[in-house]
């Protein structure tokens, strides 16, 4: 017997609890323990209500909201594959579009379809919602980066021009948002030397 | 000097980190780890998103997330007061109020009303957003609970009365989503002595 539309979203909602279980390379405050998908998403998302104000276009902060919950939503099957580990980035791309198909296969056809359109979004970075998700993406663990003292970046010798490469749009969703972390998160870090700077910022 | 704009907000940002060691008395898929209070708010934003066409009256989906998100902020000073818990739950009132002025208080002022604002209103359940937040706030456990055959339930000795104690507001936000949760959270469990039945539901 076909599932009902419910019990396609409860079934949903069961199976991303799982998230909670991808861990990530940033460190929480305290530098204990390192924060999972979850987290990192409830935190991301409270940003962009707070922050929407200093985006570079006007966003829809609800589609940026929700696209930053599920946007992890992948890695339940994919993994987790830190920013700065070249091999893993290779198969990615194909491991994360199989577990496109099987998690938001799970839902009723509508909203499978708004949720994946949500994740393909995010990832082709061409809206104003999706850059400013970026944006957060990438602010959020350089906060928490500097609030553990550049742990995670000092424990795997991180380099300033891989923060560079990986941070080249963070300003195209806020130029503000952008500065300001690298003035405070970042420089800060370099000069402490724990960040390599391997490069001048121009 | 007095924090600019943006300083201030970044603050909040850095404490609220702390929320994600907040724990709860939720297990997770698998029954070895629980719940903390980001990850549970993260569970139920992607569930208001999804679910909100069950809502009992028309609500605010934007509103109802963030009022999720933030709902539990409190607890970073004041603690996770476990619902069954009767003596912890006597000053809980007290301390989530004095948390909620330090908390919210390192907002510039127009988010700091707006933020606190939320709180309350979820507090007093008086609006269709915070009748339906309140049933996912306790839709959202029963789930898990479920899905982990009952443990937090069976570990304490909870009884039905306590539950449909609990759950007496569940479906004012969401009658569908109440009975769904009682005839396949709650009912089961029962069945299965996972729940102490000490009265019949009416």
């Amino acid at each position: 017997m076909e599932k009902s539309r419910l019990e396609k979203q409860i079934e949903f909602c069961r199976e991303i609890d799982k998230e909670k279980f991808i861990g990530r390379q940033t460190y929480l405050t305290g530098g204990e323990r390192k924060e999972n998908d979850a987290e990192h998403a409830w935190h991301m998302a409270i940003m962009t209500v707070l922050l929407s104000e200093y985006a570079n276009e006007e966003i829809d902060v609800l589609k940026t909201v929700t696209m930053l919950l599920i946007h992890d939503l992948v890695e339940i099957d994919a993994g987790d594959t830190y920013a700065y580990d070249e091999e893993s980035k290779k198969t990615q791309k194909q491991r994360e579009l199989a577990a496109a198909d099987r998690i938001f296969g799970l839902l009723p056809e509508d909203q499978q379809k708004k949720f994946r359109g949500l994740w393909e979004e995010f990832e082709a970075e061409e809206t104003p919602e999706a850059r400013f998700a970026r944006t957060m993406d990438n602010i959020q663990p350089t906060m928490l980066n500097d609030v553990t003292d550049g742990k995670s970046w000092a424990e795997r010798g991180v380099r300033l021009s891989q923060i560079l490469g990986r941070n080249k749009n963070t300003g195209k969703g806020s130029e503000t948002l952008w500065n300001y972390s690298y003035e405070n998160f970042i420089a800060p870090n370099v000069e402490k030397g724990r960040i390599k700077k391997d490069i001048e910022r121009k």
